[in-house]
């Protein structure tokens, strides 16, 4: 069960799943943060739904199989966070 | 002006963007595929809005600048083609 | 112990390491294949020692801990074949 | 021509070649620095030779086509400094 306590800090809970976006400086710096991101969604076996737009990165966590957000998308996001 | 003959192959107009769909066998081969866009991106100084859920990729590219779709574009989905 | 029979196709043994050198058509195809590569790493927690110019790649594989070529370096190597 | 006033803050010159070794918190760091460095020499069309060990980056830059360093060479370099 979620609830506001488990949301990790930055991210605000939409349609179901953990929601972050994020502004970088420029495309470079913001690849730089998803080729980190990627890292660490293959290596938890857990991969995000997400976007970019030059400067900025939009991710959405949900676990598919359950069609909801479970701690492994909590510890995602809050490995995310410590990427950002 | 664009038209239907100048839409790249495999690319669709969607909401005044070029619009292109391409799923692979699974998330590094997603993720090395958006590498390579990213590279051919950045050099082209003419970045795409994209997404990616695990296996698939999803691609709109339009120039903010005119809020149309230009030659640019054209020619970073026919540089996209060949990398897919 | 490593005998010939151990080595992945492709490899081979130098200086106590699995040893293997790609050629690519360019640039962006080799750093198409390194992300692969470092995402299969890092999911494999275990790196390679590796070196890029331009359309080439060149990877060495050794167990560090241990200073010698184990299991980890021939599941990691067979893995790399598959991605190139 | 080259002096020491012409090599980059950080590099040296080490074998005609100017020379930098990074060191980052782990492989995930590294490898978005790398990606970064990538997207920033595809762009210049001036490609690294380098190497990466776990949190090490080690990079040389030469004008293969002059067998020289060059301003193409400063220049990226300058450009890699500002990643690092």
């Amino acid at each position: 069960m979620s609830d506001a306590t488990s949301v990790p800090e930055g991210w605000t809970e939409v349609a179901g799943k953990l929601h972050r976006e994020l502004t970088f400086a420029d495309f470079s710096e913001a690849f730089g943060f998803m080729a980190r991101v990627a890292l660490a969604a293959e290596k938890a076996d857990h991969h995000p739904d997400w976007s970019n737009s030059w400067n900025t990165v939009t991710i959405d966590l949900k676990s598919h199989d359950v069609d909801a957000i479970t701690d492994r998308d909590r510890a995602l996001a809050t490995e995310i966070n410590l990427l950002a």
